[in-house]
């Protein structure tokens, strides 16, 4: 008999976040589960990697067909050290999240969540990231539990290429009242950031980063029309950041 | 007369790299310089931002035509702190470096110094990272200034598109000795990574990241080939990581 899939599952809200071991139970009878996770919070980390300092892994919890450990590193972190370190063959899939706020659009760049799954890819793992469009801790996870799975499903058969991860956008409804899952592209935007100035009891000025997001295309095939009419997104994602439009405007420059 | 231009400067190494005096020094003729610049290394922080804490900002140093600032935060929060906080209008032109080593080819997607760039060019600002392939503190900047001076002369003159930064990298080469500067796409690589395995004096197990970067790209139009060939290499970086032939692929899934 074949064995069953090995499922390597991290995320960026750490070890212990609810939207974490929700995936962990929606996919575990899928497979091996093995989960290495940040042991803190480690949102807006991006594709950070550890580099002057070192890390440590320690195991917190074995079941049988589950594996958890957690690590001091960024969600990249513990992709690579969980590949390298503590899975003997290569994962069947990797899954990163889920991620208590959605990581649509250009929130990509700055997703700890959507950057394990893109380093997975880069080692040729299927590598699919999960958001919802809810910041809560009691986020209604476990209603998105089919939708999930069937992702996850056909991830494990149709594989995906070299280098090109998944994003999915789960959208704050019920589970029976999602719409279906659409194939988008990221829709192009900006957050219109500020800061709010304070003063610590030492009179010394602080400041905490806010502000809103603007997204002005309004068009059909963004991952944000989808999340704002009731669908699932899915955006592949890759690596190649070159803009080749401008290759040819900048050959005119005087160089 | 009109104003000089404003000149913005950050890095991800710090505030007192030399990487990050001798592009001061390299363009300080050339507009009023301000500087926001991370107050320790911040190597391999990508796209990072600072969530879940505060940001001290500290000014530095003043001088005719120049101020220095230091942050706590990472490349892409100097740039946004910078722009909301420090300076009181809409700078020329954002540079990001001199990063001591290379950013060519996927280490784009690990840098700070390209990642603040990037975030400078989401803010409508023409930005450009620059990189030397030479991560010695005494690698030879100096002579790499009149390079450096022509592209952030003609980034002054023809601006760049919203949301799209160039990502240059210098050889490791005597200024005289290099080739002259080619236009680039982004060299398709990987790590190949490892971690040594230590024990500390407690006898707990640590981990350091290492390993080596193979390209098996030979054509002659990526950053890689510009590079080992003494050439300074420029990518146009963007911020839509959509892979848009993969779409097509998974409207074929059953979702």
């Amino acid at each position: 008999m074949k064995n069953p899939p090995l499922i390597f599952v991290t995320n960026d809200d750490g070890i212990d976040a609810p939207g974490l071991l929700s995936l962990i139970e929606t996919v575990r009878d899928m497979g091996e589960v093995v989960v290495l996770a940040p042991e803190n919070g480690q949102s807006g980390m991006s594709h950070a990697l550890t580099v002057k300092d070192v890390l440590r892994v320690h195991k917190v919890r074995e079941e049988q067909g589950l594996t958890m450990y957690k690590c001091n590193g960024t969600p990249v972190d513990c992709l690579k050290i969980a590949r390298h370190k503590i899975l003997d063959r290569q994962p069947d899939i990797c899954l990163s999240g889920i991620n208590h706020g959605s990581n649509s659009s250009i929130n990509v760049i700055y997703s700890g969540t959507v950057a394990a799954a893109l380093e997975g890819a880069m080692y040729g793992i299927p590598s699919v990231a999960f958001s919802i469009h809810d910041f809560s801790m009691n986020a209604d996870f476990a209603s998105k539990a089919p939708l999930i799975r069937k992702i996850v499903s056909e991830t494990l058969k149709n594989k995906l290429p070299q280098d090109v991860c998944l994003n999915v956008n789960i959208p704050k409804l019920p589970g029976d009242e999602i719409r279906g899952i659409r194939i988008c592209r990221q829709a192009p935007a900006h957050w219109k950031d500020d800061y709010v100035e304070r003063e610590d009891p030492f009179h010394r000025k602080y400041y905490w980063l806010t502000g809103y997001f603007e997204c002005l295309d309004t068009a059909e095939d963004t991952d944000e029309w989808a999340l704002k009419n009731g669908y699932v997104s899915i955006v592949p994602v890759q690596v190649d950041f070159t803009d080749y439009p401008t290759i040819d405007m900048l050959k005119n420059w005087v160089l």
